[in-house]
C-alpha cells in the first residue's frame, strides 16, 4: 500500500493509539456500567488521565472547573475501576465499561448515574423524568456542605 | 425552599430540559444500542439536531465537519430509532438508546460500532486490539469511493 497522504487512513484502521484531542488538548471520555452496559456518565480526558487510566486501571479524567487531572472517586470513594476501554473511528472519544466501587455511584449527586432523567415528549414538549430511584450516597456528608 | 442564586439547581435536579451547550452551541450525544448496552457512537447536537431527535424519533446529530444537521443514515439507510433518551446531571450530554436498522451499522467505516477497537496495554505500551468483526457494509459501495 501507497503511504497516507495524511493520518486518517492510519488513526481510523490502525492499531496505534493516536488520539485526537481537541483545541483543549481533550478527548471525551464515556463511561458505561460493565454488568448492566447502563449510562453511567461523560467526561474528558487529556493525556495524563488517559494514560492513567490506561496504566491504572482506575478511571482518571480532567477536570475542567478545577482545570487538574481528577481521579474518580479520589474524595468519594466511589472508583470506577476499568473493566475494558475502547477507542472509537476517529480516535475522539474513548468508552470505558467499568464496575463502580464505594457506594456504587458514579453521579456527584448520589444517584447510580448521571443519566437520572429520561427525555420524554409530552403534548409537544420534552420535559424530564426522573427515573425516581433514592440516591446512594447523601452528596453533604460525602463532599461536606 | 429560598429561590436559586444561579441555574445549577434547577438545571441539576429539575424536570425541564435546559441544554447547557458549549461555546460552539453543542451537546455531547452518546449511542448505545437498546438490546445489548453496547457502545455505538458519540456525535454532538445542537439545538435543532435535539429538537429533530426528540420530534422524530430518530437519531439527527450537527456535524462538525459539514457544518450541517446530520440526519445519522439518511445516505446509508442506518437510520438509529431511539428508543430511550436521558440528559445528565449538568445538561451537556445526552444518552441515546437506540435500535439500528438499515445495515445495522453505526460506524461510516461499515463496522456495527464506532468503538471497534479495544485499548490493551501491552508491556506498559497501549495498543489497539480490533474486535475483529467484519464490517456490516462497504462504505465504496454506500458513499461512493
Amino acid at each position: 500500500m501507497s503511504p497516507a497522504k495524511n493520518n486518517l487512513p492510519d488513526r481510523e484502521s490502525g492499531t496505534q493509539l493516536m488520539p485526537k484531542f481537541n483545541a483543549n488538548g481533550l478527548v471525551t471520555a464515556v463511561v458505561s456500567e460493565s454488568a448492566s452496559g447502563r449510562p453511567l456518565m461523560v467526561a474528558h480526558m487529556n493525556e495524563a488521565a488517559l494514560e492513567l487510566s490506561i496504566s491504572s486501571g482506575e478511571a482518571h479524567f480532567f477536570s475542567r472547573s478545577r482545570n487538574q487531572i481528577w481521579h474518580k472517586g479520589g474524595t468519594s470513594g466511589n472508583v470506577l475501576s476499568i473493566d475494558d476501554m475502547w477507542v472509537d473511528c476517529d480516535q475522539d472519544a474513548v468508552w470505558l465499561s467499568v464496575t463502580a466501587h464505594g457506594h456504587g455511584a458514579a453521579c456527584h449527586t448520589g444517584q447510580k448515574s448521571c443519566f437520572f432523567r429520561r427525555i420524554v415528549a409530552k403534548e409537544g414538549l420534552a420535559t424530564l423524568e426522573p427515573t425516581g430511584e433514592a440516591p446512594l450516597f447523601d452528596p453533604k456528608k460525602v463532599y461536606g456542605s
